[in-house]
């Protein structure tokens, strides 16, 4: 490893590394339509269809904690963050790949508890499980999943592609899978040592968004039931602030976003409050809602507003006027990415 | 995690939890043709052609030691190994995906000397970088790749067609990595803590072998080359005996193989000799050689025997005669498979 020379990541962030690593990366192969850059990469092997590839991985201790993440939760929850980036590419998930990293801490019924997860997600989503890879580790579990699925040419939906006056919409709310994880974080240090159970009750809406997220297969779904097709679309896993900002970058666009159209249950603000957080803070920066972030033309206002579950929450604009939420008091705010940062690491 | 009714995952091994996670799993979508089992899986999104897709996780500690082994030819090793699945699958790899858990050890320019070994690998073999994922780790680094391939509709030899009277054919020579490895760990041992340089003269074959692994690209070019249609095929990632085994196992055939026609480098030998070890057991289940161990119609006999850099080792008989290795002295020894197991894991 480098000694001398030493440029921390911190310095540049989990985007400035991305993009320092892949911005001279120049696909060679007719098959790869898009590379690097979106929720999953862009592959044609047929006339017809588009294949998407998507990967994440998971580490113990940073992206879960098994204390009080249950083993089948996290299998699910693994498969399911997948395939909403298949779903966020307007595409439907077909196969995975599962590889994970064991330490001697896990015996046979831990894998399978795990597995169970990831096969019921699986069947949920008619989603095959097609190969992967099973090695020890020296401590903890990690977890690679990496996720194929299809679109019909032409049809895959770009992080790229919003154009000014487009509208932006969001399905379901935001902050909820934040909070649940607050609330388990405060309950394990409460009942840590102690003979006591943790105390959920009223809570379990916001749990279950942490523990057990929903990809919105309904939305592509219903989207195009309504012959709506995003000019640009991104799932919310770091946060709807830092996806938004992707969205515009990658556009070279603006955008205005309304506070007050900013869609949180009542389950999240009354955890919020509980904590002393600002909600809204956790709504736009929390992560792991795993909801859809989309664009569609202003010509389908009315068509967008009439659908159930899914928000306006405002427009883009030109590059120049920046990205910015407009407060319920009509102050305009500089939103900021918050992406993953080395700090959260020892 | 489960604290009753626990069974250790040693008591099975990496295969046989394998087989027990993934046993009960069948296919529900018409472009997955094969599913886990081989190098890689077979989807077919055209009439014309399928994608494999293939995925290897890697652990520091387990699968590496940073001490000795340079970032750059760790990027290289690591795309190099997932090119050789699709190779072994007779098929022409396409695009990768590139995950990393990066603990904070690791500074920009670490992620960037792994990067550029992943990228001349690529560009030797003609791959894409399409995407991936970082985050942090709190232990050290951890490594996805996920590579898919192409291969002509029904051109994809997998590891269950292997067929009685076949020939049992060997790229390369054997054990020369695993040799590689212990010299490097005998110099890690030896130089700790002192201002000397670790003494690798007259041993760069191994070493490289070790460092800098190759992908047998140039045997799947030249089979196709002589018309030799391997009937089964698999790449030597866990040593040969475990990798026959494979065959054998999946195509219900047993074999013979002949000690004097393993084919072992001088290097190889004088390294065992060195370190008074078995070079036959180095040979045959020392891993990480990636070479390619296939089968071809016993008719192909005089074509593949001609061949520069293929060694005829064997055939394949019925599975009641079993699977075993006829010595220089005419003794039939069994032979056994060793792949991972959690003993080399804390």
């Amino acid at each position: 490893m480098n000694t001398n020379n030493r440029t921390e990541i911190s310095t540049i962030g989990e985007f400035g590394l991305i993009e320092r690593l892949t911005s001279d990366i120049k696909p060679v192969n007719k098959e790869t339509v898009t590379a690097v850059g979106d929720d999953a990469a862009i592959l044609q092997f047929s006339s017809d269809e588009e294949v998407l590839i998507s990967t994440d991985l998971l580490m113990e201790g940073i992206h879960f904690d098994l204390t009080y993440f249950p083993l089948k939760h996290l299998g699910y929850k693994a498969a399911m963050v997948n395939f909403s980036d298949i779903y966020a590419m307007n595409g439907t998930p077909k196969q995975i790949t599962v590889s994970l990293a064991l330490s001697k801490k896990f015996c046979i019924e831990d894998v399978e508890d795990f597995y169970a997860g990831v096969k019921l997600a699986c069947a949920q989503h008619g989603v095959d499980i097609v190969g992967g890879d099973t090695s020890a580790s020296l401590t903890g579990l990690a977890i690679s999943i990496t996720v194929t699925g299809t679109a019909p040419k032409g049809t895959a939906v770009k992080r790229s592609t919003a154009k000014e006056t487009d509208l932006i919409c969001v399905s379901g709310n935001l902050g909820a899978a934040y909070m649940g994880l607050q609330l388990l974080e405060r309950e394990k240090i409460a009942t840590a040592g102690k003979d006591i159970q943790p105390d959920f009750a009223g809570k379990e809406y916001i749990l279950e968004r942490q523990l057990k997220p929903e990809a919105r297969r309904d939305i592509i779904e219903r989207l195009r039931e309504e012959n709506i097709r995003p000019t640009a679309m991104i799932d919310i896993s770091d946060g709807l602030s830092s996806e938004l900002m992707h969205i515009c970058k990658q556009s070279s666009v603006g955008c205005r976003i309304y506070e007050e159209r900013i869609p949180i249950d009542y389950q999240t603000a009354i955890m919020a409050e509980e904590l002393n957080m600002n909600v809204m803070t956790c709504a736009l920066n929390g992560g792991e809602d795993y909801e859809l972030l989309f664009t569609v033309p202003i010509a389908d206002h009315e068509k967008v507003a009439a659908m159930k579950d899914i928000r306006v929450i405002g427009h883009i604009v030109s590059e120049s006027m920046g990205n910015a939420m407009i407060t319920r008091d009509g102050v305009e705010m500089q939103l900021r990415a918050q992406g993953w940062t080395m700090e959260s690491a020892e």
